[in-house]
């Protein structure tokens, strides 16, 4: 591609994109043909990438709050990849053959607003909406509301992991030849996700992957651990086998040269390291400490000094034609059929169900941390190893890898201990803001995996998941509820948990129950019931052995399976708090943000409240069988029991 | 140090640490004495080693679970270490010049056991409890139990951050010149949280700490990324700044020489790369897939393969005197005073707190991750700076590095934006695990930060910090209340969080005023109180507001402040729901596992249950001013009257 044929501006005085004119010299060189020569389009680039810091200026400005200097720092990456490099329809944000861009420092959302006023899809107007109550252009970008963005940033250290699945789905899956760019920070090479990121895109071969680090030396206090060092991140990222190129970040040439070598280098993923200054363009702000995430003191000083307000426009490079190939599959799922009174663990039905899946749909994909031996999800990567990826011991790489792999229609279904899924929390939070569709499964849930101890042991899941905005919490008991609920999530929005058991238990339910999302199921009931026991998991059979002793001494209770954690079934709780009075929770969970709190959801609207008590795992286990782990947690048939017999005789009597 | 001085084998037959014979050969190289030649001390050394295989073989067939195969690739490793290298008087762990030993590969644990038991402190018959029920020998070694062990691992990839901590304290801090040697397996290197703790320990010149990777190819369920490339492994960990030794892990002569060569190497750390064999000694186990985490199949078979068991008793080296050097301090507090009326953000207040605190106590340390302008962590660093630890954007690694400075009897306050601790969820649920006291503060709590939108809120801390076991959950709502709670939580147990918001909050209490943890304010009350208002931190503003409101529509209502959301005030919050009937929780959080979830706390014991309404974020917020943002979130004073409206006169009338 020559550069003639990558810029060809359009643009001219007047329309909706028209911005104020700030005074300053009036520019014309964004009006000029394509096939200028090399000065003539170097200009037509400082030209953007000047009004590209004036309309962060002015944004932030207009905002009173953002992060201008950030965005300056990047502008001239911007103009040269808007202008040269990347393919992308605005019309068509869904187009397969689209090049994906991750603003990977979010905060300089501001640069990213005003590239898009630049390339026509967003007005002067709107652009000074910036910040402001019900504006889409949010002080970091989501893609609830704007088109063009994929994946929720902010949280820095994560763009590049969901660029890899970007890439991955391009390289591996679709097969698309589109590229994924990910702009980032350099204070953000410090977060470890990054360097999962690199081994996971190098280990994978991603040369359609394009790493460009705005080393603008400083961070939000302060410089950064490496300051100008470019050599010391050059170093890290060639060893963890990437190709690397250093360039001037404020010249154009050398970054569109770099660009170029990104796009012809095969067999690795390409970084940039772009030396940038924070705060270019305006002397009172370049390199300039205690500037981060404010608008300039002068911003109309500021705006003159970049030389004005310009109207240049960009008519982005439209991809080629593409389409979404997606392997045809049977359509039709049969899931795994269990027996009752057999035994399975639920890990296992999770491994045979998403194997079943996979065959019916050719869009479910897995991923898993290095235990799909504990968590059964090797059952798929045996019989789909063309829709498997292996994330080693990496869980943010994991999640972020999902959420990549959901930007491009795939339904990932990522995996591991339901312990260390805790380490990709802050992942689970930003797919969850940006909306992304994606299915966490977590093994080898509570105190009853035995032996192996607290370390291994999930037992803060539900309250992580619970509190994760648009979540559904699933947790189901039996081998058959398991595999239809594995099927069920696959079609939800948001985050999907589900928590599955390291050991095997009764089968209870026949392979045509049905087991909806929000639902839960009444084992033990009469109308002398009194109280209820709800219970889910592990406990759901510990509640049904108890209910089983109790009905021998004359206390006959009610048993809920409350598979569904979030959204929880307020009816059937409620009718059993009417009816009994009082609800014994039994869950293998730490007290807080499990069970007992998700049984309260379903009264917390003024109604009256039954009586409640809890058992759950307040104590730190050590080493143990499974039988005496839940009986020291006091969870076990036996505990349920005798707090059942305590409760009824002395204190709902 | 000769061979010779740090070889005085000792044991002999009889005694408690003799184990059972096998079967197999008898060996007497153990009993040799000092001053042996080199090959001699390389029988030896190989006996040992092969001692603690035949001894990790016999506890995990003992048990019937754990892992044998990765504790024998590293069984030479352990051997020179402990014979050769570490100087650690075992009698006395809290011996401040003892060498720090960090096991991150946990699930090796039957190794240190073996190396306790020929460190003669356990004996044969413990070890074979190893995993039962009670046993101090759990599955993953915890400091709660042995006094050997100093952090809790299991969760791959943490030791080297800890290991880190410990390793500042020595070199910055206490000054004495023990070494920090951490064990970690191949396949935790995937782990970013590595490359965060690597980029930490190089860049603070850690030459007192050494990590010993135990390659032996083989992960859970396969091969590993990089099989036996070490030269993959040493790229990396150079680029980052390592002294780095490749060694045959089985040739003790080639690891003492390693680690000697790292003892002497000065201004960086040293990674010692070790190449081994899974399984090793076992031909039927040696580099085996399939064998992770499970017993020899023959165990009796694989002991007399190893030579049958030994009575190698080894006299560890003892470290040389050294006392703990604390700074004298004023010993005097002096919080700062904040006048009522005036207005002050709490973040600022924890800033100066925790300023105050550090000139009273000289074992109050700080760390932030990067955003200490914005957490206010940068007042202590400005008056303290050779106790604060700046740890650029690596969540995760300033987690670890707190752990590992409590360690060593330091009080760590950890900061960043709430948010962000997400990031560290496994590191905190592992500090638990521990036992670690640790503080950690959350700043930027909710949508009250504003514009910033939600990948900069806090929303999810008060669900994941109430989950972790042992943890105590504070929020305060003003500056005096803050900087008590600062103070106070310097002494508590486990692991500590405060919660802080961005915006300036009146200040509502006096600066004598006292919070006791568990503790919370009554604001308002009346004989006549309608409902409860629970509200903590910015909603106790809106909360006194609102009353107001009502009282003058004639609806007075009870407003307290629950600024200890874990523990919870049980007496104050039972009274009020007896007195009024009603309680209404308002949140800046998700409605998940926060403030109307702790309040249920006091009622779980199947005690009567007040009606419950809560008012929590339940949207997804974008951009806006921060009163916006809390009228959106429906959680301001004018949303909170609105609510206490139709409840007392529709629902609880």
């Amino acid at each position: 591609m020559t550069m003639a044929d990558s810029t060809p501006y359009g643009g001219g005085p007047g329309g909706p994109e028209d911005p104020d004119r700030a005074g300053g010299p009036e520019h014309t060189g964004a009006a000029d043909s394509p096939g200028a020569a090399g000065s003539r389009e170097r200009g037509r680039l400082h030209e953007l990438a000047q009004q590209l810091r004036v309309d962060s200026v002015r944004a932030a400005d207009a905002a009173g709050s953002g992060h201008p200097t950030s965005s300056m720092s990047a502008a001239d990456v911007m103009a040269v990849l808007l202008a040269r490099h990347l393919q992308y329809d605005f019309a068509r944000p869904d187009h397969p053959g689209n090049d994906r861009f991750v603003l990977s420092k979010g905060h300089a959302s501001p640069l990213l607003y005003a590239a898009y006023k630049a390339a026509g899809v967003v007005t002067d107007e709107e652009l000074l909406t910036f910040r402001a109550h019900g504006s889409r252009l949010e002080g970091h970008p989501t893609p609830r509301r704007l088109p063009w963005v994929e994946v929720a940033t902010g949280s820095l250290g994560q763009g590049l992991g969901v660029g890899v699945g970007m890439a991955l789905s391009g390289k591996r899956l679709d097969r698309i030849p589109y590229r994924v760019w990910v702009l980032c920070g350099d204070s953000e090479l410090a977060e470890g996700a990054v360097w999962e990121a690199a081994e996971h895109a190098a280990y994978e071969r991603l040369d359609n992957l394009t790493l460009i680090v705005d080393v603008n030396r400083l961070g939000q206090r302060g410089p950064t651990r490496h300051e100008w060092d470019l050599d010391a991140y050059e170093r890290r990222l060639a060893a963890f086998g990437w190709h690397v190129v250093q360039a001037d970040g404020h010249d154009t040439e050398a970054l569109d040269r770099a660009c170029h070598e990104a796009r012809s280098t095969a067999g690795r993923p390409t970084a940039i390291l772009a030396r940038t200054v924070k705060g270019r363009g305006v002397a009172a702000a370049e390199n300039r400490e205690g500037l981060h995430g404010k608008p300039l003191p002068d911003a109309d000083a500021a705006v003159r000094e970049l030389g004005g307000a310009r109207r240049v426009r960009v008519d982005v490079q439209a991809p080629p034609a593409a389409r979404t190939l997606r392997a045809t599959r049977s359509g039709h799922l049969e899931l795994p059929r269990y027996e009752t009174g057999t035994e399975t663990a639920t890990r296992d039905a999770f491994g045979q169900a998403l194997t079943a899946l996979g065959s019916a749909r050719g869009d479910v994909v897995a991923l898993d941390g290095e235990v799909g031996d504990s968590t059964r999800a090797e059952y798929f990567a045996k019989e789909h190893p063309d829709r498997f990826f292996e994330c080693y011991i990496a869980e943010q790489q994991m999640v972020a890898a999902a959420v990549g792999l959901a930007t491009r229609g795939w339904v990932p279904y990522a995996s591991s201990f339901a312990a260390f899924l805790t380490r990709a929390h802050d992942f689970v939070r930003m797919a969850a803001i940006g909306g992304a569709g994606i299915n966490l499964v977590g093994s080898h849930a509570g105190v009853a995996i035995g032996q192996d101890g607290p370390s291994q042991m999930g037992l803060e899941d539900l309250a992580m998941f619970r509190a994760v905005h648009g979540s559904t919490v699933l947790y189901p008991c039996d081998a058959n509820q398991t595999a239809r609920l594995v099927a069920a999530m696959a079609d939800l929005d948001g985050v999907r948990y589900l928590r599955t058991s390291r050991g095997a238990t009764p089968v209870l339910y026949g392979p045509d129950e049905e087991f909806p999302v929000g639902g839960s199921k009444v084992l033990r009931s009469s109308g002398d019931d009194r109280l209820t026991v709800v219970a889910a998991g592990t406990t759901v059979h510990e509640a049904l052995a108890a209910a089983d002793t109790l009905d021998g001494v004359g206390i006959p209770v009610r048993v809920i399976d409350l598979y569904s954690v979030k959204p929880v079934d307020r009816n059937t709780l409620r009718e059993a708090a009417e009816s009994t009075g009082c609800l014994l929770t039994v869950e293998d969970h730490r007290q807080e943000g499990g069970l007992g709190d998700a049984v309260l959801d379903a009264f917390g609207d003024g109604s009256p409240v039954p009586r409640l008590v809890r058992l759950a795992v307040t104590g730190m286990p050590g080493s143990a069988s499974p039988a005496e782990q839940l009986r020291a947690a006091g969870i076990d048939a036996e505990s349920i029991a005798a707090a059942v017999r305590l409760l009824v005789e002395r204190v709902v009597p």
